[in-house]
């Protein structure tokens, strides 16, 4: 393995991260920048681009060492054709053929993954499933995503957009989800479902302590906003948590009965809220799951935090190259 | 490979059958015996070791060509332990340490897996799934289980209990089910939950042809007869199926979003039904699942019908050795 870093981009929703990562997974160097994905596939992958051309000349790096990007991003991904072919986090984005812009605009290779299938890599080789064999992370954030290890081995398909367990069906007659679907675990258990539980209450006139969070606008309520009227003790904002982590629960109990893991990490914003959030899921899984896998499965907070998704690109580059 | 025969063991909840299964796929001699779980594990197992020396004692080759039985069980199986930890096949049955008592009563070694886990395995090798790399079979019959190849390896988890996808929640507040959660898969879409629902609807007064195939006797309604009386035009009788195959197709369709396979295998007794069962099934997932591994995953009935079993534990065997 080369010791120069790995030039790895996380392209999301809200923001493009793009760094020089180490081959022992320390991020050298880091850049944000907005994603702006309303504007559109072409102006929010021409900034990506613009990123990664200034995190390479700012880098005191020789050129040879990034002979490939390692790119995770979100969305549901024709790994094979190097395309974004659609993704709640992309408004609009229909089939954007990623790899090939990058790879015309920096004339380097681009290795493209999904960016909760790169992060499960990156838990795996550097964060809380350490040497674990079957390892699933789950990502519960404005939406729900996932990564799957199985047998040490990142697991992502036929096609590369396996993991996508935010999208199972949790109640055929729930509401309808930005997939196209009804139902589905992201509708139940994410940011944005929690944020439109508290909004839809309140606006029936539920008293509540989340309006203070957010300077009275109802629709200004976010996910973060009822964890903090939570941990002040509002009863609201508990029982629209414990609701959506018991629909998590069942979640994570139906991929306990499907891959008996060794273990489950939850990351992104929601993981933040700790036992509140980990406490109904755990017990959740315990009443739903058979005995067997569920007194075997350890279901964990991410140990990488905002960074997964860097570290997991680099990690998945270097696991597809063997190392 | 030796070229004997393997001695293979299928333990359902209704037979165990017992063969002789060439290392090409060929059963060669098959004794088929009544389990009668409900006398307990002691007279079950023993039925099944009867049938295991009668089917040794009558078979023409010698005897060191059967160094380890291959069984197939139903059930949650814990690999590392040789126990049948519990299953609803097996009303009553806990922690049965199987693979010890046919090792000490045969002499033998024993392999143990699970009975659907084994069928993905006959699948891939011998049936609809042939040279696939990412392979699920799912038998719908009294219950529902299934098996997972990935990357062409069987996955069956840290405990070898995966695959467990009857018991996917659906529903939350669905019916309850045998392995002791509510809205189950298998609560909705298996022949016990088609055969409750005629039964259910019958009782409060629906006409149907149903019962002109059970002699008017509600209570023996099967699933069979309500496949029956559908292909006769019986109203009631194609609602119960297209709901029940509606269900089957949100599992399906969450198990497309999550594993992106080439190909879903169905079997089990409800896979005869034909398009009846496959057309609903096909549609829902066109319906809820991302349109990519929607597209791309082929959806068929099982090749090997009453005899994947056997064959899976054959197999299963083979490619524990590599082979």
């Amino acid at each position: 393995m080369p010791e120069s870093p790995i030039l790895a981009v996380d392209l999301g929703g809200t923001k493009i991260a793009t760094a020089l990562v180490s081959t022992s997974g320390q991020i050298l160097e880091q850049l944000l920048t907005p994603t702006l994905a309303d504007e559109g596939p072409e102006a929010a992958v021409g900034r990506m681009i613009a990123a990664i051309k200034t995190t390479l000349s700012e880098s005191q790096v020789s050129s040879p060492a990034f002979s490939t990007i390692a790119l995770a991003s979100a969305g549901i991904i024709d790994v094979p054709k190097g395309i974004v072919t659609a993704s709640p986090s992309f408004p609009g984005w229909c089939d954007v053929p990623i790899r090939e812009i990058v790879e015309r605009e920096t004339g380097l290779a681009c290795f493209l993954i999904n960016d909760a299938t790169a992060a499960v890599a990156a838990e795996h080789r550097l964060g809380a499933g350490k040497g674990l064999k079957n390892l699933l992370y789950v990502t519960v954030s404005t939406g729900i995503g996932g990564g799957i290890i199985v047998d040490g081995q990142i697991y992502s398909g036929s096609l590369g957009c396996a993991g996508e367990i935010g999208h199972m069906t949790i109640d055929p007659d729930g509401p309808p989800c930005n997939c196209g679907s009804f139902g589905c675990l992201e509708t139940l258990a994410s940011g944005r479902a929690v944020a439109r539980e508290a909004q839809k209450r309140i606006a029936r006139g539920a008293r509540s302590l989340v309006l203070e969070f957010v300077e009275g606008e109802p629709h200004n309520i976010t996910a973060k906003a009822v964890a903090e009227a939570a941990k002040a003790g509002d009863a609201l904002a508990l029982e629209i948590i414990s609701q959506a982590a018991t629909y998590l629960g069942i979640g994570m109990a139906n991929l306990v009965n499907i891959f008996n893991p060794e273990m489950i990490v939850i990351g992104g914003g929601l993981s933040k809220m700790g036992d509140m959030l980990f406490n109904p899921v755990r017990r959740t899984v315990a009443d739903r799951a058979f005995r067997l896998p569920a007194q075997s499965v350890r279901i964990v907070p991410s140990q990488l935090g905002d960074e997964v998704g860097l570290l997991g690109a680099a990690v998945s580059l270097m696991m597809s190259k063997g190392l």
